[in-house]
């Protein structure tokens, strides 16, 4: 199965084939922990998936949502940030299984292009709710007639979601500047 | 005068010692306009500077932005981001004067860092003042009662602000991660 020369490389341990040690040393991106491909990126992905999910389902569960476009736009923003780390997260469950790694330069700059756009994305969404739920909660002070409690904890795992997004952006921008 | 062991050095052109020819060449970071003590990095600051005052003012001369958290937090935000962009100018007019270098290690963690915090307070003041704007404007339909035109427009102008801000925090980050 020759795959070698597509998107993913071996690793340096475990080598394939025996003939590859006679091979120049190729230009190799340094690996942190929490990039793709690594135990800690999968983590960081599985996080966002989770933190996605649920600050879709807590703010879809509520029956007034559909009344306020910023928090429309949180579900459609959570929505593509879960399949984006569901998909990311299956990519480095292969990497990981498969024993490969993903530290290709053109693999990384969608990686990182990706995390940004969601990033920013649900980052526009939490701060965009947390603007109408501040208002509704301290300036209107009409928090009782409304699922106040449900908005704001759909903020806050939206946030929370952001932190780990933007950690993945930056270690995949890291990665791409120091290659 | 000895202010080359400080945060700044000397550029490459017009060294003002002749003796220096027989050091060795310093470890030194990639310049990409745009940069600190570059013009491109002064123009950035500038814009930054010019796009933040507008959108305070712009802000401030509504008589009902204090009712509304959101909008005092975008004022708050491009105060400090002004003063940031005006700092950081000051220093960039004073490098590009003496013809020295901002990319010392220590410096360009002390903008990044600057840049990153300044960045996302805008960008998350921006969000919060388009969702209370939409709320207004499409949502309640009641656009005509309050100043909607200078809530948007000062929207706008922290929106580009916030572009520009990213741009010297991703120039920063990637001189950072390239050393």
């Amino acid at each position: 199965m020759n795959v070698s020369q597509a998107s993913v490389h071996p690793v340096e341990e475990d080598p394939p084939t025996t003939d590859g040690a006679n091979n120049p040393p190729r230009a190799r991106m340094k690996v942190i922990q929490g990039m793709p491909g690594t135990p800690g990126g999968l983590a960081l992905r599985v996080g966002q998936f989770v933190l996605a999910v649920a600050a879709l389902s807590i703010m879809a569960t509520t029956s007034d949502f559909p009344s306020v476009t910023a928090f429309c736009y949180l579900v459609a923003a959570a929505g593509l940030l879960s399949l984006w780390s569901l998909s990311l997260a299956i990519i480095d469950v292969y990497a990981l299984l498969v024993r490969r790694s993903l530290q290709n330069y053109r693999v990384v700059i969608l990686f990182t292009v990706g995390d940004g756009i969601t990033s920013t994305l649900i980052f526009a969404a939490a701060c965009a709710s947390a603007g109408i739920t501040v208002l509704i909660d301290n300036d209107l002070g009409s928090c009782s007639d409304s699922h106040c409690m449900k908005f704001e904890t759909a903020t806050g795992m939206a946030f929370v979601c952001w932190f780990t997004t933007v950690t993945s952006f930056l270690l995949n921008f890291w990665s791409l500047a120091s290659r």
